[in-house]
C-alpha cells in the first residue's frame, strides 16, 4: 500500500491514524504542498494522481484520492480492528460526528480556500484568520453538544472510532492556527485521550519524514 | 421515517432521492431556510434538531444530520436497492466520486459561506458568483476526467449509485447559478439519464411541497 501525503494535510493525517489503528504497513510519500514548491502540480504527481491533490491511496488495484472514500475502504477490507460500531444506529452516529467535520469545517479551511480568500478577495492575513476562526468555532460548538450523548473515553464509547480520526487532525489545525479551545472542554479531553495512544502519535505531523526538522 | 429537509438544500435533495430510488415512503418536514424567516433557528426546530440545519433524519431511535451519514445508514438498512456496487474496490471508486462532490465542492458553496463572503469580506454579487463558479468548474473539471473511467449510463457503470446521488444536486445548483456545464459533457449526459428515471424526478427541488408554485 501507498499513502501519497503531505505532514500538514488533514485528510492525509486521518488516513495515517486509520492505517496505523489498524496496524497495517505503508509506503508514505510526501507531496510537497508549500506553495512556490506545489509538487502536487508536478508532471511526475500528475501521472500518479491526475487531479493532483493529497492524499492518494493505492492497494493494488485500487488507486483512488478523497479520505472519506479511502477510509471506508480500509474498513471494509482490513475489519479486524474496526473504526465503526456494529449496530446501524450506531454506525450512523459515528458517521455524523466525522461528517460534522468532513463536510461542515474542514473544506472551509484548505490551503486553497485561504489563498482564494487572499488572492481574489484582497482579504488580509486577520480577515483569513477570522474566516478560518469561525468555522472551527461554528462547528466545535455543534461536535461539542453532539459529544455529550455520545462521548465515553473517545468520541463515540470507550474505544477509538473513524469521529476520533476526523477530530484529532482539525484539534491539530485549530491549535495551529490558535483556535482558543477553552469553550470545548469534551473535545479537548478526547483529544488528549487519542493522542496518548501510539498509533495516533505515530501518524502525528510531526512525526513524519516531511515535516520539518524543529 | 421523518426528513426535515428544505427543497433547494441539496444535501436534503441528496437524501430524497436515495429515499425514492429505495421505494421508501416518509414523512417530508419543509423547513424554510429563506434568511429573515430561518425557520431552522426557530425554538421548535431546535429541539428536533439543535444543530438547527438540515436535513435531519429520524427513523425510530436514529436521529442523524449529516447527509453522508444518512445515506450510509440507508445503505446498510435498506440494501434491496443498493447505491453502492458490490465490490470493496469498486465501492470506494464510487464513494471517491461522491466524496469529490461532497467535500471539495458543495461545502464551499453553501447558504451560510456566500453569506459570509458578502457580510465579512464585503463581497459584490460578482465576487460571490465568482467563487461559486470556481469550485464548481475546478471540482467539475476534476469529476469530468474521473468519468472518463467510470461512467457508463451513470456516474458509475449502469446503474444509478450514491454517486448520482451527489450529482444530481450539484447540477442543478450550478444551473440556477448559471454556470456552463457545456466543458462536461459526461456530466451533463449522466445527469440527464438520471433526470429521466421516477426517484429522481420526484426528489427534484421543483416537486417538492414548499417550492414557490410557478
Amino acid at each position: 500500500m501507498k499513502l501519497y501525503g503531505y505532514f500538514r494535510s488533514s485528510a492525509a493525517y486521518r488516513v495515517r491514524i486509520a492505517l496505523a489503528l489498524k496496524g497495517l504497513t505503508f509506503e508514505n510519500i510526501p507531496i510537497n504542498l508549500v506553495p512556490g514548491v506545489s509538487q502536487q502540480k508536478s508532471e511526475d504527481y500528475r501521472a500518479v494522481n491526475p487531479q493532483g491533490r493529497v492524499p492518494f491511496f493505492e492497494d493494488g488495484a485500487v488507486a483512488i484520492s478523497q479520505s472519506p472514500a479511502i477510509l471506508e475502504y480500509l474498513e471494509e477490507t482490513f475489519p479486524e480492528v474496526p473504526l465503526l460500531p456494529t449496530g446501524t444506529a450506531d454506525r450512523a452516529v459515528v458517521r455524523q460526528l466525522a461528517s460534522l467535520i468532513g463536510c461542515d469545517i474542514h473544506p472551509l479551511n484548505n490551503l486553497s480556500v485561504l489563498q482564494t480568500l487572499k488572492h481574489d478577495f484582497d482579504a488580509s492575513q486577520g480577515a483569513v484568520d477570522g474566516w478560518y476562526h469561525k468555522w472551527i468555532l461554528e462547528g466545535f460548538g455543534a461536535l461539542e453538544a453532539l459529544l455529550a450523548n455520545t462521548a465515553g473515553e473517545f468520541c463515540f464509547g470507550d474505544s477509538p472510532t473513524l469521529a476520533d480520526i476526523y477530530l484529532v487532525p482539525q484539534v491539530w489545525n485549530a491549535r495551529r492556527f490558535e483556535v482558543p479551545l477553552s469553550a470545548f472542554p469534551l473535545i479537548e479531553k478526547v483529544d488528549a485521550a487519542c493522542n496518548a495512544l501510539e498509533p495516533f502519535k505515530k501518524a502525528a505531523p510531526e512525526n513524519q519524514p516531511d515535516a520539518p526538522q524543529e
